[in-house]
């Protein structure tokens, strides 16, 4: 699938040269139960469906530790969005507001972060719940929830 | 300056290629007082000194609206990180754990995401509070905090 091209009322582009000024590495992918953008949740819910974070097995070792954390926080790649959009007009009401007044998935760079529970690890495999994106998105990086993470030996 | 090469006891490398799965084009930089790895916070402070995201001009149409957010989350590239790390010792405590169970800045996409509180827009410059990056940071987006982001057309 390739990124949409249409415009909305009074949306904007900017003319921009090939992104290039560094470059990422997909860790996985994820897995979820939505194949189209139109099925996807606006956003994610807490009692979401289940969803599968797959890394490839060489990062095996990289979430030792991580099953302590009730809540990790989940970056990954809009692979399928424009990223030209200086405003916007969301199709729920029609107005034009900045993309960076936005969480829509069409940005300049396009990242999502998510907050999500971790329900399990099984190897390479981390189970979570409450994403909201499609089926195959290119997983960036898995971190503990800012507000969780206070190591052991700082105090409180 | 070049990421270091360092290792602490017990922390783990992967041999990787070169990145070059998707490109980021940075929208501007950061300006915060620290100049310096060892002066920076290690997490941003609610009531820290004031810090400045300076977009390139031809996104200032993109922040039209985001004034109407107390608090925005911020992502920037951590351009002085090495990303081949598996496990980590950290400083504080010689405990080696994965680097998905840290938010340290070392990873294999070296994304920080802050959570930090709006003081003003002036044109293409965003004042901001509670940032813990180095100065001259590269900048990537900018969108409204989760939380606070309902938009006024759909029930809350």
């Amino acid at each position: 699938m390739s990124p949409s091209t249409d415009l909305r009322p009074n949306e904007e582009t900017v003319a921009l040269a090939a992104p290039n000024d560094a470059s990422l590495r997909f860790i996985g992918h994820i897995e979820t139960p939505w194949n189209n953008r139109a099925d996807c949740p606006r956003q994610g819910h807490r009692d979401g469906p289940e969803c599968r974070l797959v890394l490839h097995p060489v990062w095996a070792a990289a979430l030792n530790g991580l099953a302590d954390y009730p809540v990790i926080e989940v970056l990954y790649w809009l692979d399928r969005s424009r990223r030209d959009l200086l405003t916007q007009s969301p199709k729920h009401n029609g107005e034009t507001v900045g993309t960076f007044a936005l969480r829509s998935p069409v940005r300049p760079n396009p990242i999502g972060t998510s907050l999500v529970r971790l329900i399990g690890i099984n190897g390479h495999i981390v189970r979570v719940r409450s994403l909201d994106c499609l089926n195959g998105t290119p997983l960036l990086d898995i971190k503990p929830n800012r507000c969780d993470f206070t190591p052991q030996a700082l105090p409180k």
